[in-house]
């Protein structure tokens, strides 16, 4: 039987994490109903969108009573979370590295994440309680642990090399930070995030006549 | 006259970025001419969108030799960095503020920099080269050295401050790292990079049957 989440598309997930990350808000202070236009507004889309979003994964609201929060994050969740990725692996324990070990420590312990490095000082040390490897460990570290998620966040020079390295240790997603594209085999899932762009990109557009607001 | 840099779209002007980027690349590495060819795969869009790009911004090649490397960067910078945004208010002086800090430093000495933080002990300091302030100095810092973009990477509950201190402080751009929609006037750009949401996007297509590559 084919899996429902294989249907979703690239933007459909973006938004259904956005709901779910805004439906626990809403939980949080004490609001356990929730209308289609509550969903929208923060998000920057319409109640239509949000309707068949939630009409595409099967689940359905009352037009007067709107949807079950509770329910619909369980919902959204069985999803989302249904394939395990084991755990994260990251490359380049700089600023960046740490931002991004220190939100995982918070937000996701449950998650392993393992962290590599060049610089032999920064290997074999813990921070954010993660541990942190040399290169050459990576593909015993990600077998044993089963990774399957990578993190780019070294320099651009060194990006090709980090991307080459937890492919062949069996990563099939990678989050790049690093401002070039990376050349990796047509099953491995690529995302982007061009920091340095989105710099550049607001600084133009901030003086721009014509204002206008990216949704992502 | 209208300034022809208003008729660009969001994607246009990502493009133009990525292509000075790479035409940078190539010309240290030697290279002074360059098709639309080589352009189009490391960003992963067509020849034919290069070149539609290129004669939107009034630049042609020759079919023979292709483009010249330099009067091309020249061009595109006489566009994308006509206005001068003055400097750039980063308020967050965290991990990945200092990431931020140190990559506008190391590429980007030409702009001022102030960076904004509530806690004291930041306050005071230099990271980078860059004077940290409180955020009760905004006002006063902004109006002296006429920055016109904000960099929010304060965590979500303390986004909206920021944001409201910025645009008070007379910033006309944001680029918000905080996983939260910011309510500002209609005349601020805002982009948006949201870390956590890209963690989990990349988390799900992983293990997805379809591989897919995204681009920026």
């Amino acid at each position: 039987m084919p899996d429902p989440a294989d249907a979703l598309s690239e933007h459909a997930v973006e938004r259904l994490i956005a709901y779910r990350r805004h439906l626990r808000q809403r939980l949080m202070q004490g609001c356990d109903r929730i209308y289609s236009h509550d969903l929208a507004k923060p998000e920057g889309v319409t109640p239509a969108q949000v309707r068949r979003d939630l009409m595409t994964i099967g689940y359905t609201g009352s037009p007067a009573r709107g949807y079950d929060a509770k329910g619909l994050i369980t919902h959204i969740s069985s999803l989302l979370d249904a394939r395990s990725v084991g755990g994260f692996a990251l490359v380049g324990v700089g600023h960046l590295g740490r931002a991004i070990l220190d939100y995982l420590a918070r937000q996701h312990p449950e998650y392993k994440v393992a962290a590599f490095d060049v610089n032999p000082d920064k290997a074999g040390g813990v921070t954010h309680g993660c541990r942190c490897y040399m290169l050459d460990e990576m593909k015993q570290v990600l077998t044993q642990q089963s990774m399957r998620v990578g993190i780019v966040t070294v320099p651009a020079d060194a990006a090709q090399d980090a991307a080459t390295r937890l492919v062949e240790a069996g990563v099939c997603g990678l989050l790049n930070f690093a401002p070039v594209r990376l050349r990796v085999p047509a099953r491995v899932y690529v995302e982007n995030v061009d920091i340095a762009l989105r710099l550049e990109k607001v600084a133009f557009f901030a003086l721009a006549s014509r204002p206008k607001e990216t949704q992502e």
